[in-house]
């Protein structure tokens, strides 16, 4: 769920890549969100990488997680960051841009380009705050295909992507299968174990308990940045697993300046604290709030990723991470148990990571291998 | 790590108990502490259950763990409350109050009626908070001895303890394993690792992040209850396991009132924010600081627990609980290593619990019946 690439890649990749914006939903042709709430006009960020083929049918959606960005593979012009997920994509690679057109774009209610909470409701001039309606993630799929239709494509090869981002490539599934030839979901559930909902939660009354959250309406005063970063050293704990920080860290004794008897004494104390003050930076606290219900209340469980009767005519790789302790292989397995029930052609491979839930960020060959063969054998199937 | 009996018990146990206080280490004769610091007077809160025998053989010290307190038996006669391992501690119970004397005492550095960062210092005439010392396992032991030397027992029958009460057990053995007859350290470890101690920061973040922390110096203004209610928060959710909160709560809705957009929707939310706020009633935030520094501190792991050379006399009955996250089974299974390299007499079994690390708290017969028989084995063989 983190937007940092670790990992790396030292081949070239796409190169300096920059993020486009498209526009719709103008008033009056508004959104119509699931919970019955207008929203528009509604701008998204988006980058894609490699070009679209004739007949359409080389695109590859790339979904971002929880707190990504646009910005998954090439070098950012700015920054100069490559993208998170710069090991999967480029020429040659997992997601060969030599064959593939792969988009990329910020999902709805985030805050990197495409409307969310902080950006100005044009009726008021203001920006949304606590006023930007609940959103779920089938609307994050709404938006995500208005840019497709934008694009002429009427058929995706493939929607990928880890944790929220397979939800969300369940949801387009649910959704609309007749736009999608296959999914990749990563690390990823058809609901929220009650556990989960709580990590996020407390996340939430983190930022809510900051009194600089002030009911959301801080864009003039700036962030709940204590709040904030502290919901991000909530999840950056769950990202992790108990093996991958005792590698990084075990019980190595920090040099952070002493303020006070309880500075920082263990390494892992400093990065944790390290990591909340630099999201803090690039992420809103309010953004946090809605992805983080959206995710909570999403439900594809039973009948609702297939409605009986209808074929399933969408293939699927599912991946899971062995060390992923905030979204356990069991948990990704119920998504496989659904798919085989219903004679979905389905893959499962659990990758034997040591990386806990972060794990497809990081790069891996066999995750990289399984990915080629599977878009290889969709799209020559074709 | 509640303090609170979840369980219970119907048969009935000591009845209406008492608390008593004793005060030691009067100045000059202050309490030279691990770090070099010292500190007096020091006041222990306590309670006993049962008779001390003649020969003073039947002492066993049962200690609590992070945030709970004297009250472990019997019934609160102002609350009204059982105490917190009433299902242990009782005439005919696992602890048997008819053959054994047992004793609780709140540790030091806590803030139901021992000294610590809460407490008066006489010098001042105000509250210690930050200009109390910092402490160790170590220290809380050689207060436990205080009281033990104030009652007049050389040697203990056993000390029993889960979690933080687990470590305190091993330091016991570490410090002075001339007065342990036998020691059942619970759910616990030989050290914290670096996710243990990455949950503990947080929590500490919470506090500290709280302007109403004021540096510790909150004590004129009232408790820093947002921070602390999501310190508690965090903890709970360790606490507990996926399958306990799966069973407790799965995804059901809540009925709490609707004050905005991020008001819990799932019985989950309003549960943790449920404990999160009762907590702050009862327990102090500078003492969360103290004692979870403490656990992070400790570390008995190499040759720590037995020196070297040491002939180990300790028997020794270590549980786990089955479905504990938070401080998993292969952690205390690195005690029983090191206890069977040392020729120790040493038994460990996995309580078959769902309840995840709380689970000692819970009345289990197994843990009822292993306590037992251990405790009639050792008694048998003074």
């Amino acid at each position: 769920m983190t937007s940092v690439n670790i990992g790396g890649t030292a081949e070239p990749g796409v190169g300096v890549t920059q993020t486009k914006y498209y526009t719709g939903c103008e008033p009056p042709n508004q959104l119509r969100l699931e919970a019955g709430d207008k929203l528009g006009p509604i701008t998204v960020a988006y980058e894609t990488y490699g070009q679209l083929n004739k007949d359409k049918s080389n695109a590859i959606l790339a979904v971002h997680a929880f707190t990504g960005d646009a910005h998954a593979a090439g070098i950012d012009p700015e920054t100069k960051l490559p993208g998170w997920w710069e090991f999967m994509i480029g020429p040659g690679r997992a997601f060969d841009t030599n064959k593939y057109f792969v988009i990329c774009q910020n999902n709805l209610g985030g805050c990197r380009g495409t409307t969310g909470p902080s950006s100005i409701n044009p009726k008021t001039g203001k920006r949304y705050g606590l006023t930007f309606p609940m959103i779920t993630l089938g609307d994050i799929v709404t938006v995500q295909r208005l840019l497709l239709d934008h694009l002429g494509i009427e058929k995706l090869l493939c929607v990928a992507g880890g944790s929220m981002a397979g939800m969300i490539a369940l949801q387009w599934v649910a959704s609309t299968p007749e736009r999608v030839k296959s999914a990749i979901p990563i690390s990823t559930v058809l609901k929220h174990s009650p556990q989960q909902i709580a990590f996020n939660e407390v996340g939430r009354q983190a930022i809510m308990s900051d009194p600089a959250w002030r009911k959301g309406d801080y864009y003039d005063h700036g962030q709940p940045e204590r709040g904030l970063a502290l919901a991000r050293m909530i999840g950056h704990i769950t990202y992790m697993s108990e093996e991958s920080m005792e590698t990084k860290f075990s019980r190595k004794q920090t040099k952070a300046e002493f303020l006070h008897k309880f500075t920082p004494d263990f390494e892992v104390e400093s990065y944790l604290q390290y990591r909340g003050s630099n999201f803090v930076k690039r992420f809103d606290a309010n953004s946090y709030l809605y992805l983080s219900k959206a995710m909570d209340n999403f439900d594809l469980a039973g009948n609702k990723l297939f409605p009986a009767g209808r074929p399933v005519t969408t293939r699927f790789l599912v991946l899971a991470s062995a060390s992923d302790w905030l979204y356990p292989s069991h948990q990704t397995l119920d998504i496989v148990k659904l798919l085989k029930e219903r004679h979905a052609d389905a893959v499962y491979c659990e990758i034997p990571s040591t990386y806990g839930h972060d794990a497809f960020l990081i790069k891996n060959e066999e995750q990289i291998r399984l990915v080629r063969s599977f878009l290889e054998t969709t799209y020559n199937g074709r």
